[in-house]
């Protein structure tokens, strides 16, 4: 096996082939004036099983065109397998209608993914799981959530709560509650489908005085965490911390966070992003394992 | 037939659907915080032939993504038939593998096309028309030349001098000169394919005292038709126009043919920009009516 090291995601293409000990495969990659991506292989992939490691992290569309394209080449330059590694999921949370006519975007990420002859698709805490079973071809999302409770146990917070901002998040907090101990408990949230207006049911916990750390899938605006991190701080607890695999943090989610409340912000290099300081790479490779 | 005017090309789906007199599907098209882009068709499509009117401009990544969407999510509610009108067609100039190990681009987005359920494909000159036999389904390039040639006319020009920037270009300066009078030439040029250097053969051509037109496909730095008008000017040709189909102009494109001595620069709303003064309406209306 390969790994090809896409432009979103070069540092952790490598970081996986290192972990796998395997070799790489170079993208020389530029943007034409006129904004056309340019993509070329630097070594030969004839016969081999390549892993295409590229993100969708914004600009999504830009990635997502790249990661076709790539897809695309290695298969028509004799590959004999492409898995794509995809940490980040774009357009996973526009997974259904919510409104008639609307796109349900990620199946036509899917579709597309499909077309160019992917054979096999390993994303990280994907959106919404059932979005799994739509793939014709084998599709499975990892999970960072030990990953990112081992760092807070590092950091030393053994014992910390952990919270899931949402009923959606629950199974990753009882995740991280498996290493950080504490025990877990979540909060309910209402998203109004036209305004996008989020509210979130005020619920008592048992933090006063105790370290809490809120996991979740991805900090987009940071709305959701922040809301739950005042909270938390309102009911006593000591310190509470952000944690996600998919650190969007569009605009101020940082600032906003922390001025919520939060000690702090960790996230992974399924984006890379300030605080993405715990890497996916073990758990990639990992999955990759069957692939040598 | 109903006409679904992309949000790439609102004001050009519009006008085609005016001159056929056939309804349109309105586009609700939002992008969110984080970037992506969220896709809605604003009536029922069930049963209908849709031509979807979506220009890959820049950002042809995203607009190539909108029309992915758009093109899906009209088959998946039901849309009997999907056209794709794509006046700019984006990555056409990567139709080949020029270096090993290359992405071939254009046969990417042809694959991609077809995924999604495109049922025929109409682009305006493209900038191979081999490219067009790599459909699976029906693709057709229509040409400007004859609409950009009578817009000269209306300005005066008859009896203009037109000329091809390069070889490729030479059929589009012969169809302008059916319309102007005045003869045809073209020029030869070389681009180096790894620094992308471009040097033009110079080249005699009768035009002392004469008004000249250069007619491309499309003005994209504008580097080629700079030198040419250039070297126009300095064989005494009266006044130099530069015209094409698809007026990228990337960067001060405008500013640096009016410097080289071009008296206007014209384009067509294949691509909207400020040198847009030619419909393509009319073309890619009669190119649709053996749709109703």
């Amino acid at each position: 096996m390969l790994v090809v090291p896409g432009p979103a995601s070069s540092e952790l293409g490598r970081r996986v082939a290192s972990a796998l000990d395997v070799g790489t495969v170079g993208v020389h990659h530029k943007v034409f004036p006129d904004g056309e991506s340019y993509i070329r292989l630097e070594g030969s992939v004839d016969g081999e099983t390549v892993a295409i490691v590229q993100t969708l992290a914004p600009p999504q569309d830009t990635n997502l065109l790249q990661l076709l394209l790539l897809a695309d080449a290695a298969k028509d330059l004799g590959a004999r397998r492409v898995v794509a590694v995809v940490p980040y999921l774009a357009y996973a949370r526009q997974d259904k209608r919510f409104l008639s006519g609307e796109a349900v975007s990620i199946n036509t990420v899917i579709r597309l993914l499909e077309a160019v002859g992917v054979d096999r698709l390993i994303t990280v805490n994907i959106h919404e799981e059932d979005i799994l079973r739509r793939f014709s071809i084998r599709a499975e999302s990892l999970s960072a959530m030990r990953l990112l409770a081992e760092h807070f146990l590092e950091k030393g917070l053994k014992g910390a709560f952990s919270l899931a901002p949402d009923e959606g998040a629950l199974d990753l907090a009882k995740e991280a509650a498996e290493v950080l101990g504490g025990g877990y408990g979540w909060l309910r949230k209402e998203r109004d489908r036209v305004t996008g207006e989020i509210s979130v049911e005020e619920r008592e916990f048992n933090v006063s005085g105790k370290d809490v750390v809120i996991f979740d899938d991805i900090i987009s605006t940071g709305g959701t965490m922040a809301t739950a991190a005042r909270m938390l701080k309102a009911q006593g607890a000591r310190k509470v911390y952000a944690a996600c695999a998919h650190p969007l943090l569009v605009g101020d989610a940082h600032g906003r966070l922390l001025e919520a409340g939060c000690a702090g912000v960790v996230g992974t290099d399924c984006i890379p992003s300030p605080v993405s300081v715990v890497s996916v790479a073990p758990i990639i490779a990992e999955a990759l394992r069957d692939e040598i």
